[in-house]
């Protein structure tokens, strides 16, 4: 518990005005994006690295738990402080682009940075950072590093582990970690940054960020296939890919997802369609593009595409694109709750994992509709319930956890375990995988004030 | 000390014909590249897996020594028995590439697969294993990921580390450990693969890899500059790469390096020249290989290159790159000793960062002749002494580790710390920085009995 002292001296420590105990700020900062709610005892708001060295160390010493916290846009519940103790507010102050070393193609960020700023910054410059997980409006570099977030373009660019070069943290104990250089190659020392990344604001608070960036390809094109199976659909994905297609994404939509879009929509879409793929590619010459297309237009079609649609122009590019980022907000027809979750198989399996998913949703009556990055294996995979069948679709949900894990894939690919997920820890690994995690956790963290209770930990 | 006993029940655990402690066996085993010697009790071959668990379960016990060993190709001394104990040579019967799965495109190995093994297995299937190390032909790919090592290809393929997906790991009380998927995306635990990279055989023992691999490109270029200045060459690289050029490789020559190239094969080389660059660019369609040397000719040009040369054929290729392959055995003649450094500096820093060597060249009157990869801001230093020179010799390493971190650089880029470094670490790293890669190090090895003394902890 958090006592009147504690405020006092933490106000002390960086401002008055940098520590709040209001109830308008406790419930502002009790929130993220699972809409559970855990109230904190006090929000703080450091404005540098030293205030986050002088808040870490006063609370490691007094042992209050300490939530580091970007957007809360996270899915999981990393952001929410369910031991109480501190929210640590990385957006407010800490949110600036440091610099853009066009030299050699780094940014340098606060953790408060907005992923879609920092996009925008460096295209303008000609460069590309390519990570864009679905938050990219709202969600901070901070949380995408701590989450290893993902996004549309992994499937030729990666995610974000795959760029992040170097990082300056601060221990729970306020000691100052600087891990990582301006450079591809840095084997001095055990890889931090490596074990840091998708630590979900339970090892340390990442207080700068060096990102890669790249050159900016000159060209895209999108790309729509209509498929009358999914089978056929998820065949074309992987049959692509393994034929030496290099697609940015690879987004698929299931026939209910197809429906609810319509529905909501009026758009024209082909509503019995068994599955729509929509790719972008890219290059820097046109040539490279007509190669790729021609890849993807032999390979959709060697697995029976009904229709397959090169956008001509920009319009026709957003018009095809419409229906996937619409399929979050359409899918609500089919249920008062949605039971998110971003189950990753490898690709090879997407058409097993599907007939699957198909098998659960007829053993419990729920509509599942899928869609998401099949480029990656990552299928966004949404249990529809009302609120009298949630514990139903919590049972649909553990069966298609199981069966991601029988076929060799991930509780998570981007959304990580935080809270919602952290019961499931003990179906994906052994006792001696989470016990290495536990010591992981206290090498860094003796007292457990970061981020407690998260990753089943 | 290990016992007469201890050989007894290591042979009864995996077979007599797998434990050795004969004069002949302990000499093989007690050398590396560095060529520094460390005398082994025992040498001892795993058959798989369930043997390693066997043997580290064993010796964690006794708290014997265990020096996992692929190669022993390692520049820095990471597969010496610094403390005795036994050699874990993963080499011998650990060597199998275990599948090559072309629908997710990965493979899966054993640690002791030679890396050129490797990749010619997945070119027959049209696919491509980027990272390759000097050390290619014989270093394992256990080493390579313990090691993190990179190559002339990192500059547009990044390092070991950006091809680890996944792997299976004994911990040194015989714990098994599965880490990664076959996915590119998997955030659910902490990021072992992550932290298992670069941890040069100290945390844990690595019994198989899933590697990812990208389909191999259709077409190659080599391009060739000559440069009167070291200056100028490097303007050209990092200039080059900040205006949109991706080479796969960007080698550098220095003006001694040609010298002794030519010195040793009468090739015809430009001896006056102050650099020569060397570049690989590569692509599917034979516009974007245009395009790209379009933009290396543009930068070149505009950095006063005195000559460009585009190899017409793959003859032509092999001599360009002739002179970079052979550079490192024909800098012998200035010296009987070679102390060969692997610093790396961001790319923008090369020309002060040589500018620096030059100095401390004509301070120590000793000839530095530099050569590598300049892509990825990664130049080998190679201190040539007499071995009456050798701890004025150190001296200038010392200085050139300054230099080097002073410019935001890395102690190294390839070779990792292991012993031949250690003595720097404190150079590199705060005492806080040391004090956390300790705690790593406890939290995976309590009892201190893999590789022992390496990387100053």
């Amino acid at each position: 518990m958090i006592t009147k002292n504690d405020i006092k001296q933490l106000q002390k420590l960086i401002g008055k005005e940098n520590v709040k105990d209001s109830k308008p700020h406790l419930l502002a900062y009790s929130y993220d994006a699972t809409r559970k709610q855990y109230l904190p005892e006090a929000v703080v708001f450091p404005k540098d690295e030293k205030d986050v060295r002088k808040v870490l160390r006063y609370c490691n010493d007094k042992k209050i738990p300490v939530v580091p916290r970007g957007a809360g846009s996270g899915f999981t519940g990393g952001a929410l402080p369910v031991k109480g103790g501190i929210v640590l507010a990385l957006e407010k102050h800490m949110n600036k682009i440091l610099e853009i070393d066009t030299k050699n193609m780094v940014a340098v960020v606060q953790p408060g940075v907005i992923n879609k700023t920092l996009q925008k910054e460096v295209e303008k410059l000609g460069l590309f950072y390519p990570p864009d997980p679905a938050s990219q409006e709202y969600s901070t570099i901070g949380g995408n590093v701590a989450e290893n977030a993902g996004g549309m373009r992994a499937t030729k660019y990666g995610i974000t582990k795959d760029y992040v070069m170097a990082l300056r943290a601060v221990l729970p104990n306020g000691d100052l970690i600087r891990a990582g250089k301006k450079t591809i190659k840095d084997v001095a020392g055990y890889n931090i940054p490596g074990i840091l990344v998708g630590s979900e604001g339970t090892l340390a608070v990442i207080t700068e960020i060096t990102l890669k960036l790249i050159a900016k390809p000159k060209l895209t094109k999108t790309v729509m296939g209509v498929f009358e199976s999914v089978k056929d659909a998820m065949n074309a994905v992987y049959k692509s890919l393994a034929g030496g297609a290099n697609p940015v994404a690879m987004e698929f939509l299931d026939n209910l997802t197809i429906q609810a879009v319509e529905k909501k929509f009026k758009k024209g879409l082909p509503t019995d369609a068994g599955a729509i793929l929509i790719s972008d590619i890219d290059g820097n010459v046109e040539e490279e593009i007509s190669y790729q297309l021609s890849l993807l237009e032999k390979f959709f079609k060697e697995n029976n595409v009904k229709e397959f649609k090169i956008a001509k122009n920009n319009a026709e590019a957003a018009d095809i694109w419409f229906a996937r980022r619409n399929a979050s907000q359409s899918i609500t027809i089919y249920g008062e709750v949605k039971i998110n979750e971003d189950v990753t198989v490898p690709r090879s399996e997407l058409p097993r994992y599907l007939e699957e998913v198909e098998r659960i949703s007829n053993k419990y009556n729920l509509k599942i509709p899928c869609f998401g990055h099949t480029g990656d294996g990552n299928v966004h995979t949404n249990v529809m319930v009302n609120k009298d069948q949630i514990e139903t679709g919590y049972k649909a949900i553990e069966e298609i956890f199981k069966v991601t894990l029988d076929l060799g894939g991930t509780l998570s690919g981007e959304h990580g375990i935080g809270l919602s997920k952290a019961s499931f820890m003990k179906m994906a690994f052994t006792s001696e995988e989470i016990e290495l995690f536990k010591a992981i956790k206290k090498a860094f963290d003796p007292n457990n004030i970061l981020n407690p209770h998260k990753m089943g930990l």
